[in-house]
């Protein structure tokens, strides 16, 4: 069983009269069918709420405009919902509400190889934009784990492997066409690669959680595809000695592509799950992106490093099969450590912090993990400062639940001390909004409401999400 | 003289009562003296107004927070004041009102070379800030041209030469403390490199002209300096054959640091002010950072990729001396075509397109600027897809700055019809609140207009900018 949310919430069910206006205008695209209804109130976290009222599967543009229009007319919550893999309750009907699906949106509506460029639609997940355009030689590199859709991971501004090279969704995204609350259209930026003409209205809108505007379209940067790429997986006799070979990578400019810290909790139950039989100590996986020189030329740099440190044990991947067994370890990290706990649910971390204190900020989390004696897992994507305990909790017992929360709030308090931030790439949802407050004080939330309220009156778009109004 | 504002414009002069406070609080470091308040009136752009009616030396974040405050209890605009090098009017008093000047603030507060960030007052300027970290192995590399403040880069979301692989203001503000309108002071963002906490404020106020907040301190991303730097002059047969150098170049991912397009008119103008016995042809100018390798390997892919082309006279510059003998024919662009003409103004444009409509963009923009027989010189960062033609008109016949303006206005017209924007990098200030409507839309202008609404409910920070309200 999932946490209950908090009995104090405001409830704003939808009215007959908008179920009844959202059938007849969507037809078979509008359903009140409860496992429909239930699928779209939950996400991949693990707080829970009663589910909306009612899911429209929008087709277009226009529909999202006549489903916000019709809402915004009976004053009911619309919560935009792509693949569902959020982690912090972004897509739970905390007010109650209607859920607009926009998963079947999926399509790619130009490429614009010369630009680097493509203009798609926000229901449309990463790995279906890799497919789709994987014959330019071009590629989309920000892979959060999950296969999520591209409007979810602009609206969180994802990042995960690969940001650490080529930035986030708030570096990546060009230009979006945004439905607001009151139904109208509007186009944020450009094709242009920089501009200077008013205020940033794109990046306002990626990280908004839904809460500002509903995206209909997304033009999104692209990459020439590497000349080449080389994987490599290296053991360090500590999280400390894998981790100061991290800062100091970093500290040294070397453009590495993905450089992700595996603890030994990890190791250990991805070789139980996938049989890798990898050397059962912390690891660093790396991936080089560039020419064959520059690649090379990385490569020895890193090793240089961890061989000071004591990383031994480098093992290459230059094929693709190669390197998808290497990832292995890194992508089946979450469920091979769920499986490891039979019930279990896994509560993840978020924290990101400056470089310089990435070691401190592990190791004393780390310690206060390992003295709980909660079951967790550590994965990170530790050249940005960004990492991630996944506790392994019982969910039948509230003690666990509540043990994983206080690991947490110790980690954010520690992070935020340390010039960091609460949530490095799933976002605040409604899980985090205290720490929001911690983190950016009184005066920034306010200031956030404030444009909540010029934007979005009627508090219809994704409400209770953020920040309290 | 300067173009007149038009005189539709709302006034609403600094009562007494509030010159007479200032007195008060601020002493010797307010200024009603004419010289001063002429000073603060102008930017190095064309348009005039009326100064300010008295100037405040802004020495703390208190200092900015009690000049706020007490224009807002007297209803009176308050322009904040950097180097005074913008180029649209920014720090224009078009409705009247005090200027705050923050060139005093201009500390570095704290290096944090281990995180490759700095804090730092906003009054500082980019030349000022290299020279403090130099000792850090670390450097800021935005480069407008002007020596330009911090605090004005982050406000105009400017960049310049070295944009194109180190990006613009907006990717490298990470964190800001602000001084909203109601004199409260505000943080926005982290040192982390990464977060999804909440609206991105950072990235709102980066771009917003003085009219959401003022920025009394800035955190920003540093860079290591690279171990090989190359610089390279090329000649090309046609400003086409240049431009689809870059293009080309661009379109292949080369981390090209700088490439610079100057035209005929530059090379002859710079060749009559410097004596640098440059050939006569559009030419590139390119710095390539990064190891000794793959500085060599980038350079041998864009030789090739000129010699197609049929660029030739590669001149290589490998010594800091002999760089900047190269750049000088850059640098000192600007005023060696003001001086070519004299007693002449410069207008320049800044249109920036996506890269594969860059030859496009620039042919048939240099076309009409030909046929219109204005003089002129033309100089782009080209990588970013941006470039500057500089109108050299006779302030006294206003014949000639109606021309450039419709040349302008032509230019941008084609700028937005390719997917491009306005301004790359100069902001909208008052000369471009048309052009930002033609490009943005009113839907997306009236979403600006309420978030400036919302945070500035008495129109004080710097009214009359970006858009009309």
């Amino acid at each position: 069983m999932n946490a209950p949310l908090p009995p104090a919430s405001i409830q704003r069910p939808a009215p007959p009269a908008l179920l009844d206006a959202l059938a007849q205008r969507f037809g078979e695209h509008f359903s009140t069918a409860q496992a429909v209804r239930e699928q779209h109130g939950r996400d991949e976290g693990s707080i829970s709420a009663p589910p909306p009222a009612g899911v429209v599967f929008a087709q277009s543009t226009q529909d999202v405009q006549d489903a916000v229009r019709l809402a915004a007319a009976h004053d009911t919550p619309v919560i935009a919902y792509g693949a569902g893999s959020s982690l912090e309750g972004h897509l739970l009907a905390v007010q109650g509400g209607i859920s607009l699906d926009v998963s079947r949106m999926n399509q790619v509506l130009s490429i614009d190889a010369d630009d680097l460029t493509v203009t798609v639609q926000p229901g449309i997940t990463r790995k279906a934009l890799n497919e789709a355009i994987k014959h330019t030689g071009l590629f989309f590199p920000i892979d959060p784990g999950a296969d999520a859709s591209i409007g979810g991971m602009a609206a969180t501004r994802a990042s995960g492997t690969n940001a650490v090279r080529y930035g986030t969704l708030r570096e990546n995204v060009l230009a979006l066409q945004v439905v607001t609350a009151n139904g109208e259209v509007i186009r944020t930026g450009t094709r242009a690669r920089k501009s200077s003409a008013g205020y940033d209205l794109t990046r306002l809108m990626v990280g908004s959680e839904g809460t500002l505007g509903i995206f209909t379209e997304v033009t999104l940067r692209l990459y020439p595809l590497p000349e080449a790429v080389s994987a490599a997986i290296c053991s360090f006799p500590s999280i400390e000695a894998a981790v100061r070979t991290v800062i100091q990578t970093i500290q040294l400019g070397v453009p590495i592509a993905r450089v992700e810290l595996i603890d030994i909790h990890s190791v250990r139950v991805v070789n139980a799950y996938s049989k890798l039989g990898l050397r059962e100590e912390p690891m660093l996986l790396m991936e080089f992106h560039g020419s064959p020189a520059s690649v090379q030329e990385q490569a020895e740099t890193v090793q240089q490093i961890a061989s000071e440190w004591g990383g031994k044990a480098f093992e290459w991947a230059t094929t693709p099969e190669e390197r998808s067994r290497l990832w292995a370890a890194r992508h089946n990290a979450y469920f091979a450590a769920v499986q490891s706990r039979p019930g279990c649910k896994a509560i993840s971390t978020d924290t990101c912090v400056p470089i310089s204190r990435l070691a401190d900020c592990l190791l004393d989390s780390v310690a206060e993990a390992d003295a709980s004696g909660l079951p967790y897992f550590l994965v990170g994507h530790v050249g940005d400062g960004n990492f991630h305990f996944g506790y392994l909790l019982d969910p039948q017992v509230p003690a666990e639940r509540e043990l994983a929360e206080r690991l947490n709030q110790q980690l954010v308090a520690r992070a935020l001390a340390m010039g960091g931030t609460c949530t490095g790439e799933h976002g605040v949802g409604i899980h985090k909004m205290g720490f929001l407050l911690d983190e950016a004080g009184e005066g920034a939330v306010q200031m956030m409401r404030a444009i909540k309220q010029a934007l979005d009156p009627k508090n219809i778009l994704n409400p209770g999400k953020i920040f309290s109004l």
